[in-house]
């Protein structure tokens, strides 16, 4: 891009980033340290009236965001209205096409359709930016993609949900279950009123899936992300993983394998020493391993109007900066998919909780059921009775292969004295 | 930068960070997502003949290094020399006056003579990057350079010295002197023979001066920094402050007040749990705080030939992106240099411990003399008598300008019953 004295933006979607955005800009216009002041030349949102936290009575009002992105006004499109599909895409398109830099914190589009819009992106020279896409103000995306580059990355592993790592956080702290948490965080606003994508781990996996497209030069390929969320979480669980020394956490990973690049979502256990367990509440957290740097861990706040707001700027910047680069690591057109995650040979770790019936022999027959099917146990934890309706029993695994894993919990699930289908959580490999 | 097929490095310095670089380039010469392979067409080092881990029998020699910087041979000057003056100073020089990019590990040459050579660079149109001169491989020049600029930041802070982090990590897992684990880390050969610059705390203000720069816009000035190194941490100011439950770390901090941006490395104790006490070992650890975005936390480790290499890498990487930025957030010329730190109203919590004799009423004495200063106590604890020739006392104070806390201290020192001056030691204020 040539370097300008004045970069007009085109912003569509003002909800609260867009609004943190107009603020930022109004206050404080000349952010971008490689010059050129930032003014806001068009917006578009759903509805023009509603009350919002920036003033937009003197902004160019656009009621479609596909015209907004089109027009010769703006030089930077900021694409904010969310969703893979629909006006969001349909904007992100046109502005491309025209050779016109796309900023946007739009994870599910990115991760659903990354690759193509790479394609329109390089094609067209158009810089498509999406620091905002990933833990909010911290700046995951800026590393992967330019940080380690000198690097070969081996794994990235974190937290990247706000929603559960607070609902989580606040399960353990408060004794409550997950219903009811969740119940409270809606009232506060925390979580949506349909939390699906938060709780169900669409939403981690969106974020790893474009953490891993730049972790390995790969295309992003959401479908490919085995995603389990935390609706099954129990306070039970909480509790027994804690005696045993873990919290449950809800880690998305990445990882190069022999297999090919493994993504996923799932609960798992970390260590309470771990810094992935000690990151509380809505805080976002993620380790990248490189193969010559070694471990580097980050954290921060992953959400909110403010960071998300600043990481939009930041990649507004950049575009300032004339850098060109790929989208992903690698030009567009030469990007593998990801490895659909089969029941391969991965090895895994493992945490099982059973609820029994107080009779005698059942230790016996839970660690004979386990031996038959090839699983050596590393620990196993008896509580006394509870309210739970029955005796729980926990144990967690050696490393074992995950089919050999879903086996001995089908035997288990068998034994007459269960009193509900054994649950199993991974044990964390971080 | 016009963009290239090929960029042609010339390296200067090939200790383990440039036979790291060497090797690197050879395995994967096309690193750079930006599209152009990296080639090594001339080195430069004080021993031709030196065994060294990379093969340098194939590539172009040059004895001096300021002719390596201006040769037309490369596109590209890498200074891995190091040293505030001399050599790596007068080629970088020669570099930048032929709008050569520069990239560097030199620390302490940026954080001396930055402002100047910045102006160089920008007036030449050359970038100058030095991602490696901080924290190895752990990325926080790009994080304060890039990822923070849509925010204004408050605080930087952290543990920037390897070697220090790792003597105090060894001096309270071994419960050996400083002096006992200073020899084994230089027999080991992670301390240099001469220590000075690490164990003083000079590496490290070298550093926190290059991010307070970056973080606040200023010229890196060095001068200003206040600095006390780890030389004088006994391992019964470990134990003690262990047992009211801190950690003493060296912590390198930069903040912006009314006064001004002020820097300076000190020994301080952080809390046990605070990540920055759990960042053990040769780990950097940083804080960044924004305005907007909160606090981000960052650490990795913060140097050795592999992540050093890779850092070096990256800002290669960068250049063939043709990005184009000020060298320090703004233009050279704008810079204002930082505030000289003087004994202003800056309030701090301290640890202040005695060595007293066995007799009555001392604790009255030094609780009369804290009062009478204005200060006031937070934790006071009383050991048993030990084998260090009197009664340790130990008391952590509030608040206090930091006059107030001198004058204090100044006066205990007259106590009688005193065998030794007063230890004070700030507490973090993290």
């Amino acid at each position: 891009m040539a370097k300008k004295d004045q970069w007009r933006l085109g912003i569509a979607g003002l909800g609260t980033v867009g609004a943190g955005l107009l603020n930022l800009v109004a206050e404080r216009p000349a952010f971008a340290p490689a010059g050129g002041a930032a003014v806001v030349t068009g917006v578009s949102a759903r509805s023009r009236s509603r009350p919002r936290p920036a003033d937009i009575s003197n902004l160019p009002w656009f009621d479609d965001p596909v015209a907004l992105a089109a027009s010769p006004d703006n030089d930077i499109f900021v694409e904010l209205i969310g969703g893979s599909d629909g006006p969001a895409k349909a904007a992100v398109e046109i502005a491309l096409r025209a050779g016109k830099p796309v900023v946007t914190a739009n994870k599910a589009l990115l991760a659903e359709h990354g690759a193509e819009l790479a394609v329109l992106a390089e094609e067209n020279g158009a810089p498509l930016l999406f620091e905002a896409a990933v833990m909010g103000g911290t700046p995951a995306v800026k590393m992967l993609r330019e940080a380690m580059v000198g690097d070969e990355v081996a794994a990235v592993a974190g937290i990247l949900n706000g929603t559960c790592n607070y609902i989580l956080t606040e399960m353990e702290a408060s004794g409550r279950s997950f219903a009811e948490v969740l119940g409270e965080a809606q009232r506060l606003g925390y979580a949506e009123a349909d939390p699906t994508m938060d709780v169900g781990g669409f939403d981690a996996a969106h974020k790893i899936t474009l953490l891993a497209a730049l972790a390995f030069g790969c295309a992003p390929t959401y479908a490919a992300a085995e995603i389990e969320g935390i609706e099954r979480i129990e306070l039970l669980d909480i509790r027994l993983a804690r005696d045993l020394g873990y919290r449950i956490k809800l880690v998305a990973s990445a990882v190069r394998s022999v297999e090919g690049v493994l993504v996923g979502v799932h609960p798992a256990l970390a260590p309470l020493e771990h810094p992935l367990a000690r990151a509380g509440g809505p805080l976002n957290a993620l380790f990248i391993e490189g193969r010559r740097i070694g471990r580097i861990f980050i954290q921060g706040p992953g959400a909110g109007a403010g960071p998300t707001a600043a990481a939009v700027a930041a990649d507004i910047a950049d575009v300032m900066t004339g850098a060109s680069r790929p989208v992903f690591q690698a030009p567009a057109r030469t990007l593998k998919p990801f490895t659909a995650r089969g029941a391969g040979t991965s090895m895994q770790r493992a945490y099982v909780r059973l609820l029994v019936r107080d009779e005698p022999g059942v230790i016996a027959a839970v660690s004979e059921t386990l031996a038959e099917a090839g699983v050596s146990i590393d620990s196993f934890l008896q509580k006394p009775v509870q309210d739970a309706g029955g005796v729980p029993i926990v144990l967690t695994t050696h490393a074992s292969p995950e089919p050999v894993l879903a086996e001995a919990v089908r035997r288990m699930a068998a034994l007459p004295a269960l009193i509900q289908p054994p649950r199993m959580i991974r044990i964390a490999q971080i």
